[in-house]
């Protein structure tokens, strides 16, 4: 009832703080005898951990998965699996004086306010690095669903901006996740100058998704859209989600949109009709500036680093929907 | 898990296809002793019925309430709250040659794929019809959070435009929800200009929450803005949400969004801080169109009756998490 | 979360006040295209009836079925089914000195604390008419697990006393269900002699399961007994659940209990291992009695009609998890 | 959906198996500020450890707790806490030869069968060792609800027995949690002859419970003893489960049970009435016997450390059904 857990059938808890211990995530419903493998699953950490890119936050743990259980001899068990990863780099000095300082666009006067008690290092429960959990869920949640493709990317950021053809057109598209790598200096150099002025920029994520098969969603509030929207939403930075055509279908007619069966971007009445979906959201700029920003171990711009966070979540949601989908059938108990 | 129920403390689940007997549903977690009012109720789901708007659907069924159980003497036990609304106008006919035809944009194919079964007549379970049992949630929600006032209106209706000092400047702005309502003559021109076209419209509806408690919402998955949009994309056309400055944040620099607090929309870390919530989202256009939507019972634009169903459903997420937190307390236990 | 739900992937929730407008049932996740009988359904309910068997209550109201949602030409939909049963013979001024006076054992007292306020007339909320939704959702759980018979027998009431043997030896137990049916006049004589001394009498339900798959159950909480025993307890006057040797187990050594596979009563490690599965209830005397339980519509036993309630809680528990197995499968995704 | 969570408001997910690299739980639900001690923490799981008691298992574990979440300045931060035990003490040797037999009376064979696939060193995930984690989250449940004292005993163990008359005479009955401690010495020799004839022995544990305030549980499903009752069972060697009079209640006509208010154990309708609340329950033979309960670090009787798990289970529901009550009020929204 806390908010911490996610999904149903495919389901995880998320827990730490940003300057406690440990992070962790405990994910359950993993079918059983999937083969793991922890190197893969240290890459998609890797994908979102800070201090790999130039540009942004310059604060290097190594972020190190150690699984406690549900894995045996590199196969799930089908029992819970506890994931952690040890918070070794905090400086809680750093964040003594927020003891008593709400910072505008953080989770600090509203936490106050809701406990009545909190961490004040950093951003306690409400810390971006609560995602690094997700990921880890999100590396399991696709061992369920290998033949679906989530591929997530920056399609735009303060001057950059990309097309999902970009996306199509690119392998490979990390560090920056910008389908446009052939502009990655000009973006490390963007992000090196904002970091130098203190100041941060917001932009636009957008997801691909290949390979759904039909009948993933539920009709009334479990819609694939709706739980995609709160997936992503959970994260902090994100303030706006559509799918489809999106924000544009307030512009269109009814005969322009029926016109093209993508224009509803692979659902239909909430439901996957096995076609690609795409999906957008927006992210706001880092609420940390000025001075601060300055020096501090913070990003000037979250998007990169949001990308493996992203594809997480809207893993988790197909993982979820995927297995309730198998529960149920097409047709039911007489197969 | 068929995603039928929505909500945590305060929660409701719905039933109900456009054709079969009745629709309903049964809310759980309303408080007892509360003042119930049956006119009241009528009211807003009168708000949602159709025909009652020249240019919506002619479509004129009762839609009456009966209320089955959890009040009694005109107030609530504090048990579960039944409501049912006969389906008294079906006239299923129409729908015959629907049995082997898929209407784009509809859940009709994805239906099929889904559950290898369905009720073909007009949409089933996945009719707008069903948001009808969504508008009586709404309404005994609305008694948990008296002080808490949801308004939403139509932003955006084809040419059609209004921003949130134009609803603060008007007090009652039905029948259309569209706060400009000098323009109400004109709309209903186009309206039944969209009809006589056979041709539909999307559009924009925002919502505006004002005297929300600092605290509600939680740090991680159940964020209220998280939740807030789960609640309206499982509206059947809702396309996007985002709250705050919402797609403008891609456009800002973090020093401009930090200018002001209201920037952040009423939510920080995804928990209420008291200040007004603002809200976004987009509806695509009504799905039937051409010849069909000019004789049958079709919408040429739903936003006018969507506005009702945006304020229930954004009233359940405020009633959920007003328990959460009464649940749990600013401190806890040693109050 | 007021606990008026039951299950997880098959769930159901009731609704309804023993002297409210009717009573009734949500079922949630029943799979599209089984066949569904009224008239079964109805024999169901008859058997739960009250005013049926000599000596229980002379309350004869029709309870009678009426399916909303959830059906098209007898066929489930696989979406929510919503059934009610109208109150139609509540005599609720019998009941109006029950307003300050709380009767014990029963729920009068506790419920006007818990909530401040309450349907006096009869046990409202709490009263046994609950049951006959129950009893619905037995039904269509039934239709999930066509293999697995469920027979749940009165092993002593009173003077009178049963074996299992007794039930394989006898097919059809009604109306008492209670396997020597030989004795069938001399229980009525015992009812109606109870009745009219304003006495009540306990007793205990079995119940044998027969044709169980390997791996229902999960190794945590949702072991299979405890599921069970939750289910059993949640029956108003369930006052003891045991499964395979049950209180015996406190008389015998390790290698008494080791010497023959079927002591573990069906279910080991929590998880259901092919074999019979045999659990064992104690039902209280009915809590009325006196003059009030000879004038009134009250059951001297309330065991004949319990057989029945029983039968549906355990079959709900296995038809869900029946779902929950199928959805994470047995080995898994790869099969 | 795999079982792995328990409770509602209060709610915890375990993990770990036997053999894995640790156990642990992750709590949801606790309010913020309260003091945490971890020595009551440890002392309350040295009560479940094995190895402490002759006659009692020799495997000496440290059982060491580490708490990576949830608590800062030794107080809670309504965060999910988080608790390890790491796995020390391990000899998986011992247990290669189980890889291909399965032990009657354990989870071996069903696990088999559910999963396809499991962890064989010992019970893995079925392992009386996740009851370490229940003891963690029982811990935390207590600082939920000070007021409420919870004591459970040995009331019968072999030619042992005891009332709860003699519970109340005895303050502190460690480490037997038999009342009767001048009975110490014989129990130790008792203990220790079943040992030596690798032979073991059920029983019986009761539970006192006192300061319970009217009101917890809810009138359905999640009647009181139903969760206790769920609770109970949930526990691996647990067979059954009775409350107030228990079985005791198939004998008695309705006269003499409603002659007092005790009888109904502390619980009418399914919720608290503010008496005592007494349960019983059976643990059934600890299933290893023979050679290698001889030789092996199994326990011939779990009574002993069963004690702490049946009294943190019980904890766990009342601390859920007290936040349950706070949510909802007794009578609402308006005090």
């Amino acid at each position: 009832m806390r908010g911490n857990k996610f999904g149903k059938l495919f389901s995880f808890v998320t827990f730490g703080e940003s300057h406690g211990e440990a992070l962790g995530v405990v994910i359950d419903g993993v079918t059983a005898g999937l083969d793991f493998n922890l190197e893969d699953l240290q890459i998609e950490l890797d994908r979102r951990a800070p201090g790999r890119v130039a540009g942004t936050t310059n604060r290097k743990e190594a972020d190190s998965a150690e699984v406690l259980s549900g894995v045996f001899q590199n196969k799930t068990l089908g029992t819970p699996i506890a994931v952690i990863v040890r918070n070794t780099n905090q400086r809680s000095k750093d964040y003594d004086k927020l003891k008593s300082e709400y910072r505008p666009g953080h989770a600090d006067e509203t936490t106050q306010g809701k406990y009545g008690f909190r961490d004040h290092r950093g951003g306690g429960r409400s810390s971006g690095r609560e995602t690094l959990a997700r990921v880890i869920a999100g590396y399991f949640a696709s061992l369920m669903i290998p033949k679906i493709e989530v591929r997530a990317y920056i399609s735009k950021m303060g001057p950059f901006s990309a097309t999902v053809d970009d996306l199509l057109n690119t392998k490979d598209i990390s560090p920056y996740n910008y389908p446009l790598v052939e502009k990655n200096t000009e973006i490390k150099k963007y992000l090196l100058k904002l970091k130098a002025d203190g100041e941060s920029v917001g932009g636009r994520i957008s997801i691909l998704i290949k390979g759904t098969p039909i009948g993933l969603g539920e009709p009334a509030f479990d819609k694939l859209k709706a739980d995609f929207a709160k997936s992503l939403l959970s994260i902090g930075a994100c303030v706006s989600f559509s799918f489809g055509l999106g924000e544009e279908m307030a512009n269109l007619m009814g005969s322009e949109v029926s016109s093209k069966r993508e224009n509803f971007g692979g659902i239909e009445g909430g439901i996957s009709n096995g076609e690609d979906i795409f999906m957008t959201t927006t992210f706001k700029p880092t609420s940390t500036i000025g001075e601060k920003a300055k020096e501090g171990r913070h990003d000037p711009c979250i998007l990169p680093r949001a990308v493996p966070v992203v594809e997480a979540m809207v893993k988790c949601v197909l993982a979820d929907h995927f297995l309730r989908q198998r529960a149920y059938g097409d047709g039911g108990i007489n197969e």
